[in-house]
């Protein structure tokens, strides 16, 4: 990455201290990049909602990206999104309109996140994920690469059904979620799925499709004989009770804000 | 998007009236685009075939974008692709060589059209989907994220056996069609089927491998009760008949012509 | 593609003779193209480790490609990897550190290799495919798309478990593979397979979950109505038995090197 030289910043954008911008980036009118921020090479932050190519006089939607952020090369954010602290993209993600997203969030590589979608914090998502309109997410919800969550449910139609997956929550590669489904909290989709059902919380669905495995107690290590799940007991890499307790940690101040 | 400066429009390309073009666009020796339309930033139309890397005198075939068509930003068009008016990309497709589109066609976000197949009017692409070579669309044809039309029925091989899909057909998200399928019209594939046998005219199938579910008379609607299928009689959003009633449509001129 | 002008090239990278460099373009430091290669337009190559953003000292590690590669516009190579000749990418492929592959190998339209992975020579990877970490590949495994490699048993944990594909094996579009799978040579994966079990050689799995169907000796092609299987020996485009019968080559120097 080459921090100079060429690349563009809209004279309305408002760029924090000790942010860093790649060539050929470009950052539109009405967006704010939080300190501490790496904007990298080919990146699009702020693009334009179609009617404004329409309507000269459209104004876009305010776009922030918090700060210590990390959107990698390629990636498209379009005006009109919300990014907590701590954002970071894979390569040439796609981030359509009137997105939120909490702090610490993953988009990974070539995602495709259609808009109007809801994010808590500390969510993960790998590659090649599409998130379509009206689905809402809890915190450290992980999704893994090739899943589809759809919205309609008898393509095509003006009803947009949007799912609705809560905390803790680990959906498998390759899934299709089907439209309006609620996944509940600690549940875990296996791979390759077309999840027709809701989930209720703590429980294990797989299949095309989808049909209730057992409860995630169930789930052991390969590595420890011992149950995996619920997860946040053996996984703490880059989360808020990393080295410490999970038990003790949602007994702190931070940790009841998620209880 | 900056209508100026820092794109770059070979000397033989021919671009239409009021044509706007994104910053760090290319637009290649041959490419015709169409009056109103819009280039978004980092796209590459009219993108070289292989061949004339290593023969500097190959001469790249013509390439036309039909007029008001919006080309959002990271699309690469290669050279030989023929598109009617009111096309529209979603960011980062990528359409290879002598792909043939009619009029007001969507290719989604992240699709890749491997080239050598034709679409008719009014077709929309989703999302992250792979079109392989020698596939033919009817007209309303609709695809869902995800769904990949293969061509090689024993890999590999040297046979390629394109599929063919008839008018008003949908084919549900991560469905996989295996070559040389015959998708009826006005059928419906579910999500995540794997397609090994032909479908006939209003028939839903799906599974993996899909099987014959029903007619598509007796899907209903979840909003209002009713069959939602022929779906032309409830959805017209974007569509010739909006706004008036499906059945005086098939009557008109326009509608006749595509009866 | 313009091979002058608007691209950018580090010193201290390495560019043999006859390369090509297109528009937009980006070479960064520390990277060693060979020669008669061609990188289109809007690449990446030698893309910084993140650790380089945070510290100005980090010296990103060595990007190998070797001669006669084609880099196709919009791709994206991360630092620390290396490549043998004859490489070939997709539009928009992007691929992360530490990833080797043999000589001859094609990455395809928006794959996204993780890293940490093996390639042998002749591999073929379609589009849209997501290799992840610790996973290994012999010589003249094709790959189709939408396939994903996973890694971890039981997400999200520390373990990351990579899969091995051993030679001539075949994995069809839209399977996903579990962690830690061994598929032997000369197998063949079905169309939208969940594999969650060893394969043998010479065995076509299929279904979800995959299960054995039978020795791919029986499957036979549906053009000369003979086995397809063992397929060198009936199809040889751009590998190195092309002309010559599979038994002889295998019988030639070369041919002993991967016997």
């Amino acid at each position: 990455m080459r921090f100079q030289g060429n690349y563009y910043v809209s004279e309305s954008a408002i760029i924090g201290r000790n942010v860093k911008i790649g060539q050929n980036a470009i950052i539109h009118e009405n967006v704010e990049i939080g300190d501490d921020s790496i904007i990298c090479e080919n990146c699009i932050i702020g693009e334009p909602e179609s009617e404004s190519y329409y309507n000269g006089h459209y104004k876009n939607p305010r776009t922030v990206i918090g700060r210590n952020s990390l959107i990698r090369s390629g990636t498209i954010i379009y005006s009109g999104s919300i990014f907590g602290e701590h954002f970071t993209t894979g390569n040439m993600a796609s981030i359509r309109e009137n997105s939120k997203f909490g702090k610490n969030c993953v988009v990974g590589t070539q995602c495709d996140i259609q808009g109007d979608v809801v994010f808590g914090d500390y969510c993960r998502l790998n590659s090649h994920i599409q998130i379509s309109k009206k689905c809402i997410f809890g915190n450290f919800v992980f999704i893994y690469p090739f899943v589809v969550f759809t919205n309609d449910p008898h393509p095509p139609s003006n009803q947009l059904i949007g799912s609705n997956v809560k905390d803790f929550s680990q959906i498998g590669a390759g899934s299709v979620i089907l439209p309006g489904i609620i996944i509940g909290k600690h549940s875990f989709i296996g791979a390759n799925s077309l999840v027709n059902k809701n989930v209720d919380d703590f429980e294990l669905h797989s299949g095309n499709p989808a049909v209730k495995i057992c409860k995630v107690y169930y789930v052991w290590s390969k590595e420890n004989k011992r149950p995996h799940y619920p997860w946040p007991y053996n996984f703490d890499r880059g989360l808020p009770w990393e080295g410490k307790s999970f038990d003790d940690w949602l007994k702190t101040e931070e940790g009841q804000r998620y209880a």
